[in-house]
Order: structure tokens, then C-alpha cells, then sequence
């Protein structure tokens, strides 16, 4: 009874997938470079080949950013209160994508190529851009500017997950702050509580 | 002649260090635990053993979490237009100390112990309390709330390193905003535009 229910929950989840989602491999929870020396690696590149990265890397780099890694849904990256107010949209020459981390899956948000209407020539060449958007309704503070202070804590945390991954696995990355907010917002179909903090473009380095 | 040159200035350096300073051994800059393991393993504990830290922990957790990776001074965490804003003050039972990168050293600031003066008692049993300390006068940013988002964000990147190392090291840690920082402001001598945004108590876990 218990096998049949997990095996149409199974069913539910795949039949879940609609049109032009994605389902990730699972990510793999080992391996990498050792941390003292990815520590050692970890640095700001700018310059990006166009080169794709493969399903697998994808979902590694979004697991290790945010991802699921206890039973009881905590994450990779602490949130204040255990409030897990972000999203990771995956902005992909495919289309744009939230990161549903318990299904393991990018949900399409829009399949129109938006990297050059978000970023600069020289970010948009990457292949992944990935956004981080603090999702401000889900934080309990009473002040708006604590909660903010707090999100940006937050998003450090992520930032810095997704910096160390890069360096362990031999890509570029950058952290920044200034991008197209508003343009991003809007295909993004973002609510006003939802704020894009912070934005990396990643990919491999240019040769 | 050069290496006279360098000879000297490691004698300077070995003389500018003053009674109750504590000159650090070098960091390990390799080895640890692999990052996916390190990030399937991070969390947050807050129950500590009072078992002290050898100095070589010390000096690895220090520079794991802001220290110097590269020949031109940039750090193992980011910050915004690199303005390194972010000094790490260290609490220890023998007394309070700056973390001084380039020297890798413990500036000594006040020999008293001032760990339950700050913290409160489940906190305080860590052998070791970190304090991040933003230099707000060290930020070009016109607008002061623009500088405080912009520091919080980089504050997450150095406590997220903390987290990760100790993850890998076995030791026990939880960043929080809670604290006595008006008390410690006064015990470290701060200036008005250092703020503690962030500590992190870090012991091994209580058995």
C-alpha cells in the first residue's frame, strides 16, 4: 500500500512537469575540490566563453547555491529564522527558469532568450545567469529595512555557495549588483515583494 | 641586497609585534573536506563543549573566512568594488584580539575575557566568538543605507566561508545578529562607523 502510494506520488511529480520544465539530475553531494584550496581558488572573472554547461553542472551549481541537504528541507546556505526567502531564477539561452530545489526541477517561466536585455555584452555572453531574488513576504520582521538588512545577509550566503562551486569546478563567476532590475522583473512576472538583490553570470572561463 | 631587504623587514615585522599579540602559523591552504561534502554537511549548532581551538585551527578558520589568496591582497571572500571592508575581531577567553591578514596575527585589544559579556550563556561556553566588523568609513557609497546593504551582503560571504570550514573541521557554529553590541563596541574600542553586524560562536560540538 505504502509502495503503491510512493510510486503515484513518483507518477504526480513527473506528470507534475509541464511543457519546457526541466528535471535535473540528481546533484551530486560529493566530490569537488577540497575546501581550503577552492577557498585558495575562489576569485572574480569577468570574462566568459559561450561554451554551455551540462545538465549535471547545472544542477550541481544550483544545489550546492541553495539547495535541499537534510530531510527536513533545510539548505546548503542558512537563512535568518530558517525563513528561506529566496528564489534562484536560471536565466538560460533556453528560457528562464525558477529553481524548484524539492522537485529538482527548472520551472519555465519564459522560453524568450533574456540575457541581453538583463546584463551587458560582456555578462550576457555567459551561458547561465543566475538571480537571486529575495522574496520579502516570506520574512516575518516587522520593519521593512530590518528584513532587507537581513535578506542581504542572506544572499551572501548563497553568493558565496555559488563563488565556491565555481572555483571548484574551474568555472567564472562574478557577484554583482547592477543589472536590469526592472526589465528583469517584469519577464521574471516578479510581485513587488520580490527583489532581485544580486545576479552571477557563470560559465567557463574565456580561453 | 634584496634578500637583506627581506630579512630586515621580517625582523620588523617579528619586532612590531607587541606584548599580548599572537603571531599566527601559517594557514593551510590545502586539504579539507571535499565542498559537496562540505555543503551536504553545513548547519547550524548552537550546543558547544568548552574545548579550546589549537592555533593552527585558529589560524585556518581565520583565513578561510577573510584571509589574503592571492599575491595582490584580495581575500578568500568578496566584496563589493573589493573595498575590504570587513575587519574579523576574536574573542577568546584570554582576551579579545583584531585579526590582522597581511601580519596574520592576533592584534591584541583588551586581555579581558569578555565572551559573557556579549554573548549569553549557551553562546558564551564557545571557546572562540567571531565578530564581523564592518568599516562603514571604508565604503564609497554617497547614500549610508546603500553602504549598509552593500556591507550586509559582504558580511554573508565571510560567514559563510566560517560556516563551511567548520563544517569541514567538525566544529560546531550558527551565525546570529543577536548580541550585546553596545557593550562590545565599548570593549573593542570601536569607532562609530565600525559595526558588528554578524558573530559566530565556534567550539566543537557538545558530545
Amino acid at each position: 500500500m505504502k509502495h503503491t502510494l510512493l510510486v503515484l506520488l513518483a507518477l504526480v511529480a513527473t506528470l507534475g512537469l509541464r511543457a519546457g520544465d526541466i528535471a535535473l539530475p540528481s546533484p551530486r553531494q560529493t566530490g569537488g575540490m577540497p575546501l581550503m584550496e577552492a577557498l585558495a581558488k575562489r576569485q572574480s572573472i569577468r570574462e566568459y566563453d559561450t561554451r554551455e554547461l551540462s545538465r549535471q553542472q547545472l544542477s550541481d551549481l544550483l544545489w550546492a547555491t541553495f539547495g535541499i541537504n537534510r530531510p527536513d528541507g533545510r539548505r546548503t546556505a542558512p537563512t535568518a529564522n530558517n525563513r528561506q526567502e529566496f528564489d534562484l531564477y536560471v536565466v538560460l539561452p533556453a528560457g528562464a527558469y525558477r529553481y524548484d530545489a524539492a522537485a529538482n526541477t527548472l520551472v519555465l517561466v519564459t522560453s524568450e532568450d533574456i540575457r541581453d536585455q538583463i546584463a551587458g555584452r560582456r555578462f550576457a555572453a555567459a551561458p547561465v545567469q543566475l538571480l537571486y531574488v529575495a522574496d520579502l513576504a516570506r520574512r516575518s520582521e516587522k520593519d521593512e529595512s530590518q528584513k532587507l538588512l537581513l535578506a542581504h545577509i542572506d544572499c551572501g550566503y548563497l553568493s558565496q555557495n555559488t563563488g565556491l562551486f565555481c572555483a571548484s569546478e574551474g568555472l567564472a563567476t562574478c557577484p554583482r549588483a547592477t543589472l536590469q532590475r526592472e526589465v528583469a522583473a517584469e519577464k521574471l512576472r516578479l510581485r513587488p515583494d520580490q527583489r532581485i538583490l544580486l545576479a552571477h553570470s557563470i560559465g567557463y572561463p574565456k580561453p
